[in-house]
């Protein structure tokens, strides 16, 4: 099951209080991308914060080109965020 | 009940004068992110003022994933500026 | 009435050679919103120049989320700018 | 009648060869939205270039709430270029 | 018939191999719009390359007023790049 | 059968665990925007790990003008950030 955009399980147990983003830093541009990732599907998961209904959606989503494309957008955008934030990983 | 963007139920007893944005500035990335989220619900709320009508449209948008991908492309853009206004948290 | 994004009623009995734009500057992040929020309306208005039709227009996008989230959407990429050009209100 | 964003009428006469763009450089704030605006009509008119198909599309976009928006949008994205281009015209 | 953004024409000819892209810079902001086209189109020719194909769909797009306004949109943003990496062809 | 934006062929039989970003950095703007295609695929992988399901859906996407031209905008946004790693390759 890939990483679910709109089912970001492994915040469902967390508490909404728990630090979830401690740094914007990352070792690696991957690290960022999943960042960015992680970035996207919390914006989501702030708006519908109950994991099963974002579970259900799933299958809608996640067979749809256009929805397939616009969370890739997501991700583009939150990814040039962090990418400029870890000075795009330059040596 | 997630925060829904399009009802920022906070704001609704707030007169408009209030200041309800004294700065971008934030301790964290996290508190960074909310802050996106609250402006993505105010430019929501400036244009529908009405929260009962903002109240009513969730069920529409809170299962609806092409609508739940559009916020967080909003937040994604609003934590864009948020982050260079605070130097990406640079420590 | 909210601010309706597509009815910049203010401009309404404004010659189109007023100047209504004489700066990016503002004193505080919440005039910056405000400024974003005009200039969303702007590029509507620029293309839709008559008050009356833009009027008629807002019970259809004031009621539709995904209306909404897209007008939020211009206000945060209009926000970039005015934040950016006010060096996002750095003390 | 508004600037028919899908209707470069100025750009009709004018061989694709013209200078139409010699500079992003503007006075005042004013006139770099007012050249977002003529930048998102070339997106437009440079690849529809037919001015009359142009024109029999402006009913159709003029009145929809989403093209409308999806226009300013747009704009705003232009917008922040010239804005950047012109330092924000900061004094 | 205007440039075509889903028939990058010049294109059909080119083996894949070749350089199309050796530089960003260019002479003037008009040469700079004219490659973010170009990178638009080409951004469409890298997913669909069968230009046959991208020839059928044009009827479709180009008497489309949101194909129209979305393809600027993919223009502006890439001529936001391609300014920035010309320093806004300032003198 | 071109670069299927909603099939990253290449990724499939990769593990997940494998380092498929290394760096941001490329040595011309053609390999720069390479990359953008390659991360605005992963972005759709990532959501849809399944590349099956992702080849079964590109007769859909390959053939809508609208799916084209989105993806075109994520490459853009893409190519915008790579861009701005790489210093927009000035000489």
């Amino acid at each position: 099951m890939g990483a679910a955009v709109l089912s970001a399980d492994e915040h469902e147990g967390q508490a909404a209080s728990d630090s979830w983003l401690p740094s914007l830093m990352t070792e690696t541009p991957q690290e960022g991308f999943a960042l960015a990732v992680k970035l996207s599907q919390k914006g989501v998961a702030t708006t519908q914060t109950d994991a099963e209904v974002r579970k259900e959606l799933r299958p809608e989503y996640a067979a749809d080109p256009n929805s397939l494309i616009a969370i890739s957008h997501v991700i583009a955008t939150h990814f040039q965020t962090v990418a400029a934030a870890n000075d795009y990983w330059r040596e």
